[in-house]
């Protein structure tokens, strides 16, 4: 078994699952699973489900649910990340896999003073985020919010820091600011886009109760800062945790 | 300024840089330099220098070194990183150009039970890494190795903890490993391809004194473990520094 299936919550019902008509052919096809053979399905929600298959028509697979488990593969912390919407769609898109994959809860694209861009591709991104989802195993499908700007972001209730990405130079790295506070619930961290933040808007942001934060000592591409945050803010939760 | 320039430790001569043709040419029609601007110009091996532009001929930029300094934009760890070559080109370019801006310095193809394909595009991926080098202004250039089969990796000598990416469920998460150990100066980090390690590689590399690592709980793409695994230790060391 080398990925999962994913299913919406409407989809599980009385303890069985119906697969939706994509998932349903890739287990025909790819998998070539047969009546009997057992595959694990998440429902996106928490929900994850080791399923028998039962019954493969051309135009449906159904299964029944043998194990129900929640919240499998996610990490200690809700990660929410605001990116800054790049000119380059492909680079949001490597963003959205592999923030996905390390464990981000929700994605808010940023509008700021230096995007050049201000849409995104929703549903292709979604399908990015359903197949990241499957193949690492998680049962939470992060949330992609509509775009933003900056200052709306900023008026969000979070149950943690806010923190800022701000230069490449001097200045507090993420995993120091981290490492000597408590263990949060939740934590929010914005990168600009390709051009950065302004030095207002890092103003506006610390005004608002944002702490500034280093990545390294290197300037990161945009989608690079947004991968590395995610990971830094995971990885310095996990050490911080018993 | 918004990227550094690129030439080799022997365009620089007495005090003055010549640039190579493809770096010139940018000069000239990218960034429409001129005779006194000043550029930074890193060589790959350590050299950062302000330069100021004296010439500008359509075959030949050549500038005068107004400022030299070393190692800008180094994290305080050696940070070695063997992946298994993968299958998709495109995914091993993506992890060598994040790896780069990462911190990364020393990247090894790792020839493994489970890699498919035993070549990589030497060529083209140093074009990826100088691009990278560049515009997360490093001064050094990682090196590249031929692929090499996971054995002789395991006979290097390392100034520090050897380290093995295993499993997504339990085990030890680097950045806990990392946490509790003297700052080293080197770190060898070892990751498996698209199908990961077999199991007999994992019990030959911890025979041969590696630590096994966890980078979360969940099962991550091959070129985003290698991602996550520079970015960890970069962090970690970091994390534990004064």
């Amino acid at each position: 078994m080398t990925t999962n299936f994913y299913a919406p919550p409407s989809a599980v019902r009385s303890g069985r699952i119906v697969l939706p008509e994509d998932e349903a052919r890739h287990v025909r096809s790819v998998l070539r699973g047969q009546e009997g053979d057992e595959i694990v399905v998440v429902d996106g929600e928490g929900g994850w489900y080791r399923v028998r298959l039962d019954h493969l028509a051309p135009q449906q697979v159904l299964g029944t649910i043998l194990e129900t488990r929640h919240g499998v593969g996610e990490p200690d912390v809700d990660v929410t990340v605001g990116l800054g919407v790049l000119t380059k769609r492909s680079r949001f898109e490597t963003f959205v896999e592999k923030a996905v994959e390390l464990g981000v809860r929700r994605i808010v694209p940023l509008r700021t003073k230096h995007t050049e861009r201000d849409d995104i591709r929703s549903e292709r991104l979604r399908n990015v985020m359903i197949a990241a989802l499957k193949q690492c195993r998680r049962a939470y499908l992060p949330t992609l919010s509509a775009p933003k700007p900056l200052p709306s972001v900023l008026e969000e209730k979070i149950a943690g820091p806010r923190l800022i990405c701000h230069g490449s130079a001097d200045g507090n790295p993420l995993s120091r600011v981290l490492d000597t506070r408590e263990m949060p619930d939740e934590v929010l961290i914005l990168v600009g886009p390709e051009g950065g933040f302004a030095e207002e808007e890092v103003t506006r942001a610390t005004d608002a109760g944002c702490i500034p934060v280093t990545l390294g000592r290197r300037r990161l591409r945009a989608e690079t800062a947004g991968i590395a945050a995610v990971n830094g803010v995971v990885l310095s939760v996990q050490a911080g945790g018993q």
